[in-house]
């Protein structure tokens, strides 16, 4: 089973997706997340790299996310990239992932591409109030990713906002279940995770696309 | 376990309540709506009660409803009142109800209402389009409630729409899950009832507010 959570930047997608594993064991389910799998800007000079537009479809390297969830839908195991931030290139190592029986794929546009919407069972869309997500990028690149505060709302206005509103926003429509920004979240997440164990123990299942 | 479903007119909070019905079993789970609590208006002239606004808060009888959820939390049986929508009058019979361990509380305004909302365990909001609940209301009115077309549109626009975007719109943001209209909606109501069946079969409780 695989299980797409998405949302906009600092929507509480990859908090979602850490306390399912968390709840459910890390015996059972695996985490990939979309952007282990930025296409490889080295070839870039690095000026321009921090200028690309990462809030767009094709910064993606979607053919091998596609062919990665294939691969482990079908039991094989998988190398996962690992993306540097910092300088925007593909590092040489990667992760060695071996399939288990539930997949959390996470990331902004998973619902935006249809060959990765047509490969998720369970689509849950993480709906936070725009200045709400502003703030914690905000807060999450200064600290992180070692960006300043005049940068982050320079790269907001010209690629994070406006492909928000063309492509992620939109893209909620694929949701079956949203979990709004509110005090008792707590209780979507014990909602999907409730059936994740129904899945994990055998007691459900999913049949031509239909959980049963 | 009282579970909200709320939502605008049309929006497929009963389809809801109803398969989870159905899915857990009747033996576990009652249904109490909201619309049967609207207020007896036989002191109104007939044609004056065709005009009454029964999209807002104060069109119900909610000391009735708070005091009936708290008997059946606590165990008691109720008799849920009959609303006749032809005459808009309470019907001199009503509905005996046993405490169930699962009870669904269905209505447009039960997350508006802060001594209805504090009851809720879990709160689940129906988020369909605007024109598609429209489509719906029409429907259901003129085949169900022997309503016109104009008298149906003439009411929308008066009270059923302006109340909905004042109150019932503005209380999602209390909700803990939200199922858009979708073609994969069995999804998010499955999830819905995983919870559930984990409730009545002993594997989850709720303590101080919290699932677990």
């Amino acid at each position: 089973m695989i299980i797409g959570i998405c949302g906009g930047t600092g929507s509480g997608k990859t908090t979602l997706a850490r306390r399912i594993i968390e709840t459910v064991g890390p015996d059972n389910v695996i985490l990939v997340e979309q952007d282990s799998y930025y296409r490889n800007l080295a070839d870039m000079p690095l000026d321009e790299r921090h200028q690309a537009n990462f809030d767009h479809l094709d910064a993606f390297d979607n053919g091998m996310l596609v062919n990665h969830l294939k691969r482990l839908k079908q039991g094989q195991s998988i190398e996962m990239p690992i993306y540097d931030y910092r300088n925007h290139v593909r590092s040489e190592e990667t992760i060695h992932l071996e399939p288990k029986p539930v997949i959390v794929l996470e990331g902004i546009l998973i619902f935006a591409e249809p060959l990765v919407l047509d490969l998720l069972d369970v689509r849950v869309f993480v709906d936070t109030p725009d200045d709400i997500r502003f703030i914690r990028r905000l807060q999450r690149d200064i600290v992180e990713r070692g960006r300043t505060v005049e940068s982050v709302i320079a790269q907001y206005y010209a690629t994070v906002r406006p492909m928000h509103h063309e492509f992620i926003e939109p893209s909620k429509r694929h949701a079956d279940i949203i979990i709004p920004e509110s005090a008792k979240k707590e209780i979507g997440i014990e909602f999907i995770c409730s059936k994740i164990r129904e899945v994990v123990s055998g007691n459900s299942r999913i049949e031509a696309g239909i959980l049963i």
